[in-house]
């Protein structure tokens, strides 16, 4: 789409908007536009937080969550079970975790899954790193908590082997099954297989 | 949605980049990160070219388009045909015509159109100065230029009303008809009409 712009702040920053993921030019202008309507306040704090953000917050030295500090606000708690390594792909999977307010562990973020059509072989993620914490001694467990998919169980598989050196550490990974809400219909086969391999007794989640 | 965010500074982009018009938190949330994966550089370009933008850019004295001076470059281009005058609903109905190459008037931009149920009324949008410029003389033309819609053929006609005076002033509006590309099957009945009604020279389309 060829644009006559009035203004070449306005060309900027519909080029810059239109970098963002999911947002074309068009888009692009729209917002740009919205940001033009409104009181100039909110497009400067909108300014200011991007560029803040950006300069502010960096990885977690233990965890590689992001964080404003050296250690993200997870590792620093000192209140949490540091035995535990819940291992996820991504900063948002900590989000999620943390929102179900179910677990008091630590996590490991790796940052991608191994996914040889996209080139991305083990070292490009955060494995040795916790090949390395594991190694240093203190943690009972590691949950492999990756997407139930092709590339998610084959990162399980490899960080498997690479611990398995370890044999006092624990490796689980999350329960496959029906998602609650599911109708049964709609459910695959393998994850309703796994689900009656895997029952559980009715008692215990009336129990909670 | 409920987010435990592991930085404030995550927090506050995520805010701002939520109040923009059909981006939620979970779209923002997702923009953010997508910053936070970028080179820094990408991130401070877009906060600043926002600021820029929104510092920088602001409304033409005489056609009310975007502007980074007091008049704007349609305005100012001294090439112009300064005696015809095409009115429309917004900024980016200038951009429209621009890029349509067949346009070498001026511009008002109304920055609305007349919407009772939405409490706009003709004092809320540049009409009274488009009267001031017509009175001040040197108009030959005004092109009404808005939408089709109920709003659009209100404000016209409230429009044509108030020029009435200057019975020297000639007011036109769009053509009505079928659009390039679409099938007679799926115009609706009043654009066919109207289509009919104000058919044109075959030889006159053949020409260009």
């Amino acid at each position: 789409m060829q644009q006559e712009f009035a203004s070449r702040l306005l060309e900027s920053a519909v080029t810059e908007l239109s970098r963002l993921p999911g947002i074309g030019r068009k888009t692009a202008l729209r917002l740009a536009l919205h940001i033009l309507r409104s009181d100039e306040s909110v497009g400067v704090a909108l300014g200011e937080a991007v560029i803040n953000m950006r300069k502010g917050v960096t990885y977690c030295r233990e965890c590689h969550n992001i964080s404003e500090t050296e250690l993200c606000p997870v590792c620093a708690d000192g209140r949490r079970d540091r035995r535990t390594v819940c291992v996820v792909e991504t900063v948002k999977d900590v989000m999620s975790f943390e929102n179900t307010g179910q677990y008091d562990g630590l996590y490991h973020v790796l940052g991608g899954v191994i996914a040889p059509m996209d080139g991305i072989g083990p070292e490009q993620i955060e494995i040795e790193s916790l090949v390395r914490r594991v190694a240093s001694g203190g943690v009972d467990e590691v949950i492999l908590a990756l997407g139930a998919t092709m590339e998610g169980e084959t990162t399980n598989f490899y960080i498997y082997r690479r611990l398995a050196p370890y044999t006092d550490v624990k490796i689980t990974q999350l329960a496959r099954g029906v998602s609650v809400g599911n109708e049964i219909e709609y459910t695959d086969e393998i994850t309703l297989g796994r689900s009656l391999v895997n029952r559980t007794l009715f008692s215990d989640s009336i129990k909670r």
